[in-house]
């Protein structure tokens, strides 16, 4: 297909203001470049990230902005450069679209982490132009930047795993509990959380959902298929469960308490705090309360604190596979753009079991 | 060697009650049990501990107890099952005297780790006695807990390796920075800090020491061969530090931020805290101090806080022949047993560079 062929113009649904509402935007895409890849997108899931960037809860928000970093789509254009991907190939792309290539963190393939790493919007690209996410008909994207998507995957099922996915995915395999007969906890659940007990299940672990409270405990054991469920403040239950667990993926994206958590771990067990892309900083209390015991209790039995921030694209594809090899499918609401504004606005209610996808295709968007 | 030729009667130097001050005290070793090696002791270093237990800071404390728990003797008889040590063989205690054998981390050969692990001293044995430490004559020890002090060491140098020298050992071997090139930091330069150093540096790394004053900055880079040298509020040369550092060991025994020294971490860098064995709990606040942007910095950078305590006796004999391997040696001052309570005051006042090691051979210990 020759370049001309290809429309440059875009209609995309962007935010204007701090309200954050949404409504159609035309812009212009970029030329596909030697090493670019163009995407009619297909549809686009929608993370907590999306509403604090819309709202400026961030205060770094540029406006107009078209949000979605969990965007699937067809290839329609590819770059002289690009050998890894032909026209009609189905992709995805997530929460990054650049980085420096130079860096320590670049050079051992954790572009994430590179300092002058690009968002998929809200950004802006090596040209100066900002950068514009998924819920549009189409982007340009580096191939670095996009990943295959399965053969035989849903495209809606797809979306969602590139930003929560991942997120979850990385540090599982990072830290070493890729393996099955761990036992872990997973604190929180919403987005995160469930593709958390979703791909710890996967992995053959025994997965216990720790909540603050006993309204998402059917859904937990039932829906999701968590081998236990506690709630935090249940001290008897807590106490039994002391020293059991090999790792604790905290998605709590507000101020809490970190020593009950610790004391759930065995020797070697790990904690680790996630959720930086789900929730703005200034959210969260300027200390976080690690008491007298934790210290002992870290000392005396090895345990660990530490974090993870999304992953890295290699990650992205090899979590992509794990969930075709393993069948794993995430729970969605899949939703027409016309009713996007509706599901920012539930999902700051927490009424989302437990991703919003966009039917973007079937939107048929314009102007 | 018959049973009967060894004395059963022993001479150590006891604390009778919190003052913690040390004479001689008369009492029965055990038999030599099958597994159990009868060590004539020759000299035994002082570690803070000794000091928080004589004193009862921990609130824990029986008396008569003789403290010591780097220990260094000679082999005067072993029990039928002992094939590991004979006759005449220079060998180590350290912290630990026994454990269950039976626990997930005794299983791993990790007995520090162990509920139901037995100390050199201020314990009780499997038989309902008291444990005594190194700072006596002799002792009867499990062969488990019993190690050879390589051929060419000298026995003065080995004693503070056997709590010291493990503590800071073991962290750096378990968690894979025994390897050169790294960057490391030692936060504290007392008897574990300075271990540390020496550690880091045969290790080949490049070693900054962080400390609160400009203090010890030239023993610091001319006696103990440290790199770089920080001052904990210097903010200009923290700033350059930032990212740099692939670890830190923290041996401050007191309350403060871990903030400052997470920032001088990069990616995948560990904080690792230690101390436990040198300070009683309570001096510890009951709130450690970690800021907003540590959370941020930790989750962002996949950063760590962790801990270690003592090391295994798997550890123990590694970290022996790593030192022989590399000639390393640490700095102490030798002294005799009349001379224990003056050492203990000075140790008090951290007034010794690094380490007293007891002299017990030469002090020709009577009732």
């Amino acid at each position: 297909m020759g370049r001309m062929e290809v429309e440059r113009k875009t209609i995309g649904w962007a935010a204007r203001d701090p309200s954050g509402i949404l409504s159609p935007y035309t812009y212009t895409l970029r030329e596909t470049g030697p090493e670019d890849v163009h995407i009619r997108i297909i549809c686009c899931g929608i993370c907590h990230t999306d509403l604090h960037h819309t709202k400026n809860d961030l205060g770094t928000s540029n406006y107009p902005m078209v949000p979605g970093h969990e965007v699937v789509g067809e290839v329609v254009e590819v770059g002289s450069g690009v050998s890894k991907f032909t026209v009609g190939d189905i992709v995805g792309v997530g929460c990054l679209v650049g980085c420096c290539g130079g860096c320590s963190p670049c050079e051992r393939d954790l572009e994430q982490y590179c300092p002058k790493k690009i968002w998929s919007y809200n950004d802006v690209y090596i040209d100066g132009q900002p950068t514009q996410g998924g819920f549009a008909k189409a982007t340009v994207v580096h191939q670095k930047f996009v990943v295959k998507i399965p053969e035989g995957m849903a495209v809606e099922q797809a979306a969602p795993l590139l930003c929560a996915g991942v997120t979850v995915y990385s540090p599982l395999s990072h830290f070493g509990l890729k393996k099955p007969g761990l036992r872990g906890g997973i604190l929180g659940l919403g987005g995160v959380g469930h593709m958390g007990v979703k791909f710890a299940k996967a992995m053959g672990h025994h997965v216990t959902v720790i909540s603050s409270s006993n309204k998402k405990r059917e859904e937990a054991l039932q829906d999701l298929g968590a081998d236990d469920y506690v709630i935090g403040s249940d001290q008897s239950k807590m106490n039994e469960l002391a020293d059991s667990m090999d790792y604790i993926i905290d998605t709590v994206p507000v101020h809490h308490a970190l020593e009950p958590y610790l004391s759930l771990l065995r020797l070697d067990g790990k904690l680790i705090l996630m959720g930086v892309i789900n929730n703005p900083l200034q959210f969260l209390s300027p200390m976080v309360m690690i008491g007298e015991s934790m210290i002992k209790k870290t000392l005396i039995r090895r345990k660990m604190i530490t974090g993870s921030f999304i992953g890295s694209m290699k990650e992205t594809e090899e979590m992509l596979e794990f969930c075709k090899e393993k069948g794993l499918s995430s729970i969605i609401e899949v939703v027409k753009m016309d009713y996007v504004n509706t599901a920012l606005e539930r999902l700051e209610k927490n009424d989302v079991r437990y991703r919003f996808v966009v039917d973007v295709e079937g939107s048929k968007l314009e102007a």
